[in-house]
């Protein structure tokens, strides 16, 4: 009997252990909150990442530890990498959690960026801003996730609004200066890695953000050959490189037909949540499959998959369920604005199905503006 | 926040937790085995279905109940029922715990069924066997499962020894005589009955079982449209009669091209395990689905499916996780002889495809007993 650990116990979690739960695993959570969600079907330390005795604990009754949650501090999983295995290791963690590294890394590696600078005082932000140009955006290089922690610079008088928003975070957690891409699309690439170097990719994700927070994802992209040859070609080196185990994401913009990565993360990903019923294998099984070390799953798409975030409150759940190819998903989770409190998944055989779906369910919850980005994609 | 509640703790009822979970739900289980296997994923009272304690404090914590066993005792029903809403019935619950009954409604319906007699003395037994004539089976009413509770009567001879094994329990759970069905096949329908009526049926499985318990299902079985119409007819005006909500399996044998109705299972079945893949909605969704007056999910197959159970102990999970079509079902339960301990379920898009799989599965694990039948089906 294994045992997997998880920090964190957000709906990542949550769907990890749902997922791993065929392959005979047993889960722990590591949480700070006593009702996170993953608590309701796993077995929990409620602790902070920094409390020796809940890390002690976790510890002592897992064989092996993966994250539902990026930015758990490197002391700790430095820490819990001496005692247990850690996937993804603590150093593939210490880059994602760094937007300066991850650039760098990308850039090391011959994959494009946007245009960004470090930042450390005010000076540095008016220099960078001569340089990178308008419109620009400012980002904490640490400890943003859902577009928090980023002050969109329109014109050069934005500076100082700007850094009243971020520059006390300066020292803390540092700070980018990025230029603004106006991109076509935005695309992701979820993929995974063995123990053993194997690597595989899902088709090619796009995605649609409100106010930095994702939206909505099309799986597979309408992307040509090339470019998603490309994309899976920068996700590959970028694990490689990382000598990275589990699933990770590559977050990218599209500009002009030119891939842009913008971020990886290092677990499962929201972007890839359609894998449960779009995929023969789920994102959240394959991870489960490559930290276990065992043979990973075939990540082909069945038919086209679109997938809907609920942010904040559940919607009605009978204008989905009444799909034939609907599928809900519901964390758990109370209500709070801003949060993600669970998600649909639309599937359908052919696009034109999938876009008849999407057009009726925007329709019967009065989220029009939600679908209409798909289904214009869709075309 | 719903919480469904289970009577019967085993690998039924963990997967009902593990599809019901994205529906938001909680569950709740009750089970006299503290190791129940449903137990590592939602929380438990231990104790048995007549511990008036247990089922007050399980009463009292759900919302609605339902089953992984059919043959809870009809008074436990009942008390349940008269607190809280309990699907499928305890009504349709007692036909089905009934082998007697349920033939009699299956008649009543017009729907074919071996010839039986009931059994309560030794001289009915040998009138019955008169009338019937060898080979046929001598079963208990009540409480067989898995082949279990059965004596094959060959010739008249063997009377006596059917009568030692069956005999002493004839006055506490009843006998019934059946003809021995030399089938073709053994085939099930699994369908589902909402709360408002809607029935909806997977395509027919065809299933093999050793020593009386289930080895092999594939989906869908290979038979023609007015078969399958015919058999989905039956589950349907069955359904009906019961009032029946949530899902069912209906037991059929096939001989000479003419159904005979085997049993009817009040639950969730194991003949149904495949839809977990190889459908857009599952038999465990689709019973929670129905048991909370949700709207059915499709029961469109995913190409095209095969169930391998793992009786005693888990094979080595390589062979199946290598597939590409291959997922994987450990129930987390310690080995046992004659134990249903987990299964594997194979997908593909052909049947040569599936074919191919098997045999490789086969092979590797050294199983080529189990695999051969639906080989050969699949020609
Ligand atoms: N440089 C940029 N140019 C254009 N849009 C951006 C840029 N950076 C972020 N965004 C938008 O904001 C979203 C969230 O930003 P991101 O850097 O991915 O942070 P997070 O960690 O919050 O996901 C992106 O998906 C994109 O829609
Ligand atoms: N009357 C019969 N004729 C031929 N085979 C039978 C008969 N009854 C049972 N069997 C065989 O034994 C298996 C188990 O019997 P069944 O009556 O379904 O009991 P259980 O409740 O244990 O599933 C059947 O699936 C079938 O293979
Ligand atoms: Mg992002
Ligand atoms: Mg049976």
């Amino acid at each position: 009997m294994t045992t997997v650990g998880i920090l964190g116990g957000g709906q990542l979690a949550r769907m990890l252990a749902l997922s791993g739960a065929p392959l005979g695993l047993r889960f722990l959570v590591l949480d700070s909150a006593q009702d996170a969600c993953a608590g309701q079907f796993a077995p929990m330390v409620v602790g902070d990442y920094t409390d020796q005795a809940a890390l002690d604990q976790f510890a002592s009754n897992i064989d092996v530890a993966t994250f539902d949650f990026e930015n758990v501090p490197a002391e700790s999983a430095h820490w819990l990498a001496e005692r247990r295995p850690v996937f993804p290791s603590p150093r593939a963690l210490a880059v994602a959690q760094d937007r300066l590294a991850e650039k760098t890394l990308f850039l090391d590696l011959g994959i494009p960026v946007p245009d960004f600078a470090a930042i450390g005082t005010r000076e540095s932000l008016d220099a960078a801003l001569i340089k990178i140009g308008t419109p620009c955006i400012l980002k904490t290089r640490r400890l943003g996730y859902d577009g928090k922690g980023q002050f969109r610079i329109k014109t050069p008088a934005d500076a100082d609004a700007a850094w009243t928003a971020l520059g006390p975070q300066a020292d803390k957690v540092g700070l980018i200066l990025e230029g603004f891409v106006a991109f076509e699309r935005e695309l992701s690439v979820v993929a995974v890695r063995g123990r053993d170097g194997e690597f595989r990719a899902w088709p090619i994700t796009e995605n649609w953000h409100v106010d930095g927070v994702l939206s909505a994802s099309l799986a597979p992209a309408r992307v040509d050959d090339t470019l998603s040859a490309t994309a899976i070609g920068y996700a590959s080196k970028l694990a490689e490189a990382l000598d990275y185990v589990g699933v990770f994401a590559l977050e990218l913009f599209c500009r002009d037909g030119v891939l842009l990565a913008n971020e990886l993360a290092p677990r499962v990903h929201n972007s890839g949540h359609w894998t449960i019923e779009g995929s023969e294998t789920s994102q959240f099984q394959n991870h489960l499959r490559a930290v276990l070390g065992l043979p990973l799953g075939d990540t082909r798409v069945l038919g086209h998959a679109c997938m809907l975030n609920w942010i904040g409150a559940m919607p009605d759940a009978n204008a989905v369920l009444s799909e034939a190819g609907g599928h809900w998903h519901d964390y758990g989770k109370q209500p709070r604005e801003g949060r993600k409190v669970g998600h649909a998944t639309l599937r359908a055989d052919s696009t034109r199905e999938l876009a008849d779906a999407l057009q009726r369910v925007g329709d019967s919850l009065d989220r029009r503006e939600q679908v209409a980005p798909v289904i214009a994609r869709l075309g």
